[in-house]
């Protein structure tokens, strides 16, 4: 069964990263998966939440949300309805600790550095385009410092990237768009590192229980991926 | 005393109207006032609010907000905590009382249009370029109405646009930047029709009171400005 | 077309400031204007808001409230609902921004002011009220300070008052009670300092827009009826 | 040990109902206990809550609160903090209890009275005030709703009205104010009938727990003290 | 008429007090008044409330949940509805206060204990089973201060238990269960110290009002059960 | 280096399963992961939420709360700060999928069951220990409806169960108790069926990123435990 516009399963969606999109923030990054756009923007702060002060590092954090008519029916505004839904906190939870795998937090000193990943227009794999976009937001914005004398150098450890996969109709599939992932058995977001290593895995069987061979195909079309979007990461930022 | 960039005290910036910008909702309109940029989306959905139930007629709303770091430092994201400040409120409503006057609610049917206002990036005047945007989305969303068969014809009156003057060092000035905003004395926001009738008059003197003179030059000034407003709002839809 | 009581266009409601109205407050207004009533109390706090903190000057702020039966139905109560509306956050920024205009913030030192105007019973124009009972309440209060040697003078720079004005049946009416209120086509409200010069206009077509002859009919019978006000406030000073 | 303005210990503060203090509510009632005034307003609905739906009963319900500076210092307002407080809530669920013990629900069919209760100055026993006020502007409405046609009855049962006693200096004393309130022993609020039967009893120790003794002789003073008051309830409806 | 499980009037449910409920806490209290089951923790903390500090004195305060499905039908959680129900706060408020009539406050120094009582099972009774397992865990986090040298001796003044009384079917009935309770004309709670002093007394007339000599009655049955809880409080302590 | 209690790596902790703990709930479940203790109780509504409503099919869905005391410190409690906080909606957002796996939704029926995992004390693994236990609940308030006459047979699918796996000094170990999990590398929890296949898989790099070989030695034992676990909740039911 073939996929939209006759896709390959392993093969990723046009990536494109544009940076200084906006402004006043100290990265400022638009990322695109397809149809899928992003802003994510890096804000430096020179202080650290209650719970490290004094101990000489560090944080980075991330907020997400997704403009009411991302989507293709409108969703309520979660500022007006008075709180973040459990979906948005747990995307969020997700994007900062995968930007803190990128950072030496020690290096960054008593310094916090919020992302914020906005969704202008979703078409699936927003948590996995906004990791991937916030991770040059944030090499901005740790260059900002350096620049700025703040750090002597960049305390980046390595650039990291996410992707999804799933299962669909049986076969494994690579950066699932919309309509493939709202009918999916099984969607599995990895974040990785440069090097290969794994930071996150978050699978879920929608449908259907899967299987461990699935659950291995799933990984290597991550790893795949995952390989051709730091590409695109590292030329951005040459 | 001269203003940023040379410009005249009655000189609007460019001003900038990108329809399309987003693919879901029925009317999306990307609008830059200089560096102002508001992305403004029209959502039409088949039912009326409850005290509207049964009186056969419809209704436009609005939604405003600012992204975190729209502004030169982050500011907390309303849906983080809890609840839409009092300054989002009033420009909601502000925003939606403008476009009713816009609309024949009674043609429009048992329909609601939601205007959703989201600033990507803020240089003072984002409430009157918020209207301005909404506006031509409004019109594009009635007109994607139109070709659904929803309606017969577009229940448009006229065009509604805004702009907002002050006066800053003693003179009357159109269309303030961040900077002159903060710095003006006197800030006043003003909605007209394209026959030049007047739908919201909101002038507020941040330090001095300021005279009936000053009231007169300062509305000569938006009828100019909105004048040419209206030219790049009609020329975007041809 | 007459009006209530065959009351004349330009003619004011009787205005009714009782001073000392409550005991706590350091000062405690009951303003009527007709069968509006309004109790404003203004505290005195010796600390100011932390944006304020060491820059040696004070504060006057306000909040507003109306009691759930002051209207024609009961409204829900805003504390049960568990937040304020658009309208009452407005309406207080309003006040407050109307009674900053009256003082030297300066001379004020590092003290906050905060005024409430609870509505017992609504009849059209209670922000317009609120503002005038509010002054009184705020001078009662500064002087107060003086006569506990807080202060050496009043930092008091002029008095300010406020009415609505609109048009109704094509005709421009000063002080609207509610039944003309619910029905006027446009409805403004003019804050202005003794001396006649203006701290806010807030003007809304309701119905349709209004035309800049209007809008000049409509200052002019504000700035009578404010003027008669003024007169009330300083005989309930006397 | 005297008490304030050599009042004897059985004694009663003046205690003032003023019918009709505002003139949109169905009861309105100005009630004053000494300094304690507090308003209440009976407010007439024509349906029910939902667990009551298609019972053929109808219910009354309580709502209380302070002004902000109804008090010695200005309290935060409960609708800008975003909730009513435990205080709060427990009074007005205690004014509830008290009202429906004097009403034939039954009788009174599917309507719903709400009686809203502000205290417009402070000076101990809101509570108790505001149930003897409550309860006569419940009268009112009840005969509103039989003048209009809704009832042919009143369903009133009998009068329902509330006092405050307590153990000061080891001395039982009848209708606390403020500074005998917050420096008692113990403190009690009793709500009687005007058959002098019981509807709440609720005393606390705030220092040394209180003896049997002491009970029952702040229960023979609320019992005089009651009657007098329903004479002035009863007075106040002639 | 009978009781369940033919109850006699006066007698109290088999009461059993577990210690060591949960290993976290320096005081956990697992308390069973028949099927009502209560989880009492008792949290010691090395500073007090905003209001106290540099007082010199300690704090006692509690709070009270039941769990979602503790009950016959299952009840929302109030962590997801976003707050605290009035019976709640009202509850958590008599607990507290209960707590501090047993401790010596200025003896406890600048700690606070905080007494958690969680409802595992409800059957009648929870808030007055609350206060009588919350008194042991108290008893345990004293002398667990004691026994880490942060006291040098306990600052207990006095046992504290609490039982239920009421009127059913015309008769005072001691200790009632849910059954009971949802049935009886009156329903009084009554803490008493162990040397038989009141610290509060709450009845509340459900149905018709109560007489003097009902009162009596229920204040008797109260003092006897509160008696024989005293001794299985002990019972557990040695 | 070795575990607390010397613990093979692949050592389970002794789970124990006690059913019909609480006496309301359809189903109710203690279960105990070595010292962490959750109540899972499972509630049978005759009603489905509204975007399911008239599909002919029912719905599972969980809450997940911890008792303030259940940790080493206290945590605030969830209702008091108004308020569940992002890893309470996370977990009880992973239990509702996971159950939903174990139940053929359309042979519910339009019934809706919550679960509702309490944790009364916490020592690691709180939300895998929670899926375990409230599977049984599942299954017991399942049977309860046959019972009933509510279904004719059970819709249960297959047992589901979930265990803690992890990377700590190097090594991979299953069900990691709280001082493991607080200082491992890499964290992961898996959710399996009984028949071997997987239904969530959950792994986060606390520190360094973990390789592909520690996921599939994380993988293995989190198989062996779970095929373990399965054992106890069979017996549990036989």
């Amino acid at each position: 069964m073939s996929r939209p516009n006759d896709r390959a399963p392993a093969a990723v969606r046009p990536v494109t990263i544009t940076r200084h999109f906006t402004k006043h923030a100290e990265g400022s990054v638009l990322v695109e998966f397809g149809n899928t756009r992003v802003l994510c923007t890096a804000s430096v702060d020179t202080c650290v939440p209650r719970f490290l002060k004094g101990k000489g590092q560090g944080w980075v954090t991330a907020e997400y949300g997704m403009l009411p008519r991302s989507t293709h029916s409108r969703m309520n505004r979660e500022a007006a309805s008075g709180k973040q839904g459990g979906r948005t906190l747990e995307i969020q939870r997700l994007i900062a600790r995968s930007l803190r795998a990128a950072v030496d937090l020690t290096a960054l000193g008593e310094h916090t550095i919020t992302v914020d990943c906005d969704v202008l227009q979703a078409d699936g794999g927003t948590r996995t385009a906004s990791i991937t976009g916030a991770c040059v937001a944030l090499v901005d914005a740790l260059n900002w410092m350096v620049g700025k004398g703040m750090l002597k150098q960049s305390p980046l450890k390595q650039m990291v990237a996410a992707v999804s996969v799933g299962i669909h109709n049986g076969q494994a599939i690579c950066d699932l768009e919309y309509v493939e992932d709202s009918a999916a058995e099984t969607d599995m977001n990895v974040v990785m590192t440069e090097d290969g290593r794994l930071i996150e895995v978050q699978g879920t069987a929608e449908g259907e229980p899967f299987t461990h061979e699935e659950l291995l195909a799933m990984l290597a079309l991550a790893k795949d991926g995952i390989d051709q979007i730091i590409e695109v990461q590292k030329a951005s930022l040459e």
